[in-house]
């Protein structure tokens, strides 16, 4: 057994059963090792980027690793956007990158570079394999890596000559980490600050999203009167019927201050205290008042859910009933297409159990809003600002999540990033509705300009942001890679189209004409 | 002034005209400085990807830098790839990288990132600005840092503070570095051996590569029996009608070898000793004989002219009139669309002055051959090996030289690593004829897959590189980024449509139907 196979077999025994590919010369071995086991399912994507993003959407669904394969340094490169979007999500990915043989790394050949510099921006943990022998261990190590609460990035570099020469047997399931568990002390101090009469917002990110989380959230909110915000970018969020309701923290400084101005305490969990996304001139960068008293219940390490029924235990809040969200959906517009009429379609069809990923940027705010009260569903936000996420993303969810339907809430401007994820999805007849928001142009970035005071607003400054010319076809990208797709003009298109896509699996495109 | 704006006009004054441009919000003070002033061409591309690989293209074609705006760290992973081909390429690029304001940069927020440790690996030069005031000189030394002979990757990072605060006035031109000359002493330790009888190769590589140079070697050739190669991979080489033959190594091993199998010596101009692109089980990685003598008349930084110059008087080869090509069209094909056939119909109608980017990979080997003898034209390889920059590069050699044809030759798989370069060629109206190799698969790794040894070549395995599933259809592709396109499934029909984009100025694709 080679070394390529023995890794495979060793991830396999630790759960990791898929991986998105693109890979090279030099991870021939490991291809053809996939090519004889049936135990990694290999999905081939078009472009790096895709592979990571997919991974991503698979950790955040499963919670536990996908792997990717890549080419050097270059793959990793290609790789590395979305792999800082994952590493912000906290979610689980094993990169399984190929180099050149160790006795070949010498040479300045053409794809000879810094791999370790090139992963450490973008991973929790970084291995270079020394040879066959110790590459299951590795892999081993790897998988543990990954699975550090609530997920990390491990990277593991592998030499060519490292895959294929003979190896040792491949490693049997290992001991996974655990969370962390919040100290009673903590529990006791948080209780104290939610008792104290004090204006309270507790501010929740990362594990505590959970259902159960959001159900003793609102437990404690019953008990003591605190007032429950989410972090704006979730890597994933129950909402709909039945759940318990979160209100997000705006975007922009003006909305989010708002929300909190009266805070004299803050409390986290799962999340750090909220700041600005980006600085503007003039505008602060703490979203909380300056006097108020920020205190950490726990950690993203930390065992979010085990705090939070440790909390109410101790404020004795389990005696509420969680107060649920109440099914409720919009009418269907009719007539003209806008932002709005698309809110209201989306919310009214959405399937139950739906998973919803959102790049929809200046274009998403009806179809968050109206969905709120709409059929159970998750929903995924770009959680590290690097657009291009939504469609390789939505690869992983419907590789995760087969049986549901994938909704991919995609911006114009973000789709053209990774716009190669169309093909994968029809090679593998994922079950993804994409619905692109084609109002042609960077609107965030018109926006943008004005609020940080650029001065010019001249044709020739708002040209740079603009997508109108040429028009992009995303009909036509869509059917170029594969994909079934339409265009709506109007509601009633836009209702039609998307309700059938509801109703049939496998990949379909919409794309929204605004104005 | 503001920073950007001082910087802008800094820029200008020392010859940055061309800015391949993928914005967000930490660069809108850039966006606005650009379209407040007429001194920069800001040429916006939907993937930053392809922002550098313009640069390369444009730095290869000119010699002087364009620079690329990128967002925070994401946007410099994105460029990242085609960085490395640059690097490669030794390129001059000037990154300009927008970074959360210094006073923001402590927040953990989304698109916080090691902005520095990203650009290491492919960058030869950066800085990281500290304030408005000394960005216009920090820019100078980014121009300076890029012209260090014969290019250099420089990334100047730019907190959005230091873009919006007052500045100080523009710099004017600086002097820039100047090109090593080879001592006299080398000069003469090489004619010594290229008189000593010996069977002698010399390798060429990068400016060693310009018409000039190549004539010199073949007066060289002519005076002491030397024979001339240059890398497989270069930057720019002269070829076709009038010009002076220099032969390429192979790709292979078995190629490189057997072509400098007696070799008693090898004189390296620009380049380094020939090593494999990759190793392979059972195979070397030196491709030169193991006894035999290497040295190096001119490394990288050096002036390859004066050297080669200096030489032929040491020699007195002065005396030999260069060997010209002379002009030799193949016939046209008829009937069955196959590599020949497209390689005829290339050759023959290629016009004079083209510039052709060949990402062709295993469809380009008749292309290459038939051409030798075509009209004069330039040929640029992919120098870093890092799959994806045939598109963008034809961007920035079209933006370089728009009078020339572009023609970029370019493999299917490796056109939807950065297929979103067709949308900036249709903006720009840019002068390039795409010609798209449609095997439908990984082609050459369905031949490095056999050439390492890997084991298994099953369905299941060939499946992992085949990209037949769907078919790719790059004529709607094309056109749903405005590109116009053709598809040939004939010889004749090949000819026709090559012919009339070889006759009509602005953006083209064809592809080439093959089985």
């Amino acid at each position: 057994m080679n070394g390529a196979e023995s890794m495979l077999e060793t991830l396999a025994n630790n759960g990791v059963e898929v991986c998105f590919s693109n890979p090279g010369t030099s991870e021939m071995h490991m291809v053809a090792a996939m090519g004889k086991s049936s135990r990694m399912r290999s999905i081939l994507c078009l472009f790096e980027g895709v592979c990571s993003g997919a991974a991503d959407g698979y950790g955040r669904m499963t919670g536990k690793p996908a792997s990717t394969l890549l080419h050097l340094g270059p793959g990793l490169s290609n790789a590395s956007a979305n792999l800082h979007n994952a590493r912000k999500a906290y979610s689980p990915v094993i990169n399984l990158i190929g180099d050149h043989a160790t006795y070949h790394k010498k040479y300045n050949t053409p794809l000879n570079s810094d791999v370790v510099g090139l992963a450490a921006p973008v991973s929790h943990w970084i291995e270079t394999v020394a040879d066959a022998a110790t590459l299951p261990a590795a892999a081993a190590r790897a998988v543990q890596a990954a699975n550090v609460h609530p997920g990390q990035i491990a990277t593991l570099i592998i030499p060519a000559d490292c895959a294929w020469n003979d190896s040792t047997a491949p490693l049997e399931a290992q001991d996974m980490p655990e969370s962390l568990r919040v100290p009673v002390a903590n529990i006791k101090q948080t209780a104290a600050l939610l008792r104290n009469g004090k204006t309270t917002i507790m501010l929740m990110g990362n594990t505590a999203l959970t259902e159960k989380c959001l159900e003793l959230a609102d437990q404690l909110s019953q008990a003591t009167g605190v007032r429950l915000y989410c972090d704006t970018f979730t890597a994933r969020l129950p909402r709909g019927a039945g759940r318990c309701s979160i209100e997000k923290l705006g975007y922009f400084a003006e909305q989010a201050t708002e929300q909190i101005k009266d805070a004299e305490q803050l409390v986290m969990v799962g999340t750090t205290a909220p700041v600005g996304f980006f600085a503007y001139p003039g505008k602060v960068s703490e979203f909380y008042p300056a006097d108020s008293v920020l205190h950490t219940l726990a950690e993203v390490q930390h065992d979010a859910e085990q705090a939070l029924t440790d909390l109410v235990a101790e404020l004795d809040a389990g005696k509420f009933a969680p107060r649920r969200i109440k099914l409720q959906k919009p009418q269907l517009a009719t007539g003209e297409l806008n932002l709005k009429a698309v809110g209201q379609g989306f919310a009214a069809l959405l399937p139950t159990d739906a998973i919803v990923v959102d790049e929809s940027a200046t274009s998403g705010a009806y179809t968050s809003a109206l969905s709120a009260t709409a059929e159970p569903h998750d929903w995924l936000s770009l959680t590290g600002g690097s657009i291009g996420y939504g469609l390789p993303l939505s690869i992983g969810t419907a590789v995760a999540c087969p049986e549901r339907k994938t909704i991919c809430l995609q911006g114009d401007g973000g789709a053209m990033y990774t716009n190669q994820a169309l093909w994968t999805m029809a090679r593998e007849q994922l079950n993804v509705c994409v619905v692109i928001f084609a109002n042609r142009k960077y609107q965030i970035l018109q926006i943008e300009l004005a609020r940080v005071g650029a001065q010019s607003m001249s044709p020739r400054t708002l040209d740079m942001l603009d997508l109108s010319n040429p028009d992009l076809d995303f009909v036509k990208m869509a059917e170029s890679m594969g994909v079934k797709a339409t265009r709506a003009t109007t509601a009633d298109e836009f209702n039609q189209q998307f309700e059938a896509a509801m109703q049939t699996p496998g990949p379909r495109l919409i794309e929204v004409m605004l104005d």
